[in-house]
């Protein structure tokens, strides 16, 4: 058994920016050598969230509209009166979907489905570099 | 310490049903001998989510209700539009869900609460066969 | 490798209750003596939710007013009115936050973000006296 740690850093537009990081998880495990176990992506920060969609335009969009429609960004938050703020909406949305995802690791291969990557979603107002933890853990 | 994968296969009718797979991942755990660690069911397919509730018919029914009140199936969907699909609910529903579920394995067994099932969510929008990951990782 | 289970026992209010388990969490990764790995925090029980956030008082306010806007309390619930219990409204929430957190642990130390603390969100109508289990997997 053995744990394999690597990080991933990417600049993002913010804004609801939908990125896959499918190509680069598959790096980290691959290099990792382990075959047989998990790889959990993990966001530090509590502006983000990590889950799988079909990573293709419409579902782009619709994902967007989705989160602005159920957690608006117009509406009034606590957080951004008391602290000067303007990511109220962003904070809520990360909460919501979650800063990790842990995927199985078969025949040293992600169990992703065909039409399914992994995706980091940036909730937060405005574009920046961010850095995610990705951990393979198995043998 | 060891890895112990197995899946999981079953007919389901789609359109948001919800199926009671903790028996079948209760089985999986004893069958890997592990005594200690984490077992990780994963939804292969991106209109799927794994979740735990207390199984019972009228929270399965709120559940669906909730998801059809807030990610509505009768949107304007891009997905929709572009792949000339009926699914783009199912792929939101699934996105916000979440596609994985980890749960702690303490003396051999799952660490579940008395009144709660580890459940498949199907949001896709007809029936069809699934196959779900599940992953033990301990000692 | 190892494996190291510890739990958490703690009074909540109930009603969105939100309570800052990072301390708790980082005492048991130390104890643990794991250098590299994950933890996983676990809620045993179908009306609570483990996710993370940046724990301020606002922003706890926003996660109370967006779960209560987007899954009112005040809607019918089946689960209610078969069972004759007033925590419909609960379950719904929790199943959609999910019970499980997976957090990786580098160089022994969790890897938060410096304004992320792990919480749990006691979404029962009542107060009551929660465990919740931590499980540490790595080497």
């Amino acid at each position: 058994m053995d744990v394999y740690g690597d990080t991933l850093e990417f600049q993002t537009r913010g804004n609801d920016d939908v990125r896959d990081l499918t190509g680069d998880v598959r790096r980290c495990v691959e290099a990792s050598g382990v075959h047989a176990g998990t790889v959990t992506v993990f966001c530090p920060g509590s502006t983000g969230g990590v889950t799988t969609i079909e990573y293709e335009p419409g579902l782009v969009e619709d994902i967007q509209a989705a989160v602005e429609r159920v957690f608006p960004r117009g509406l009034r938050y606590r957080h951004n009166e008391l602290n000067h703020d303007d990511n109220g909406h962003s904070h809520v949305r990360a909460a919501v979907v979650g800063p990790s995802l842990t995927v199985p690791i078969v025949d040293g291969r992600l169990t992703l489905g065909t039409w399914q990557q992994i995706v980091f979603l940036d909730f937060d107002s405005s574009a920046r570099r961010r850095r995610l933890v990705v951990q393979v853990v198995g043998r």
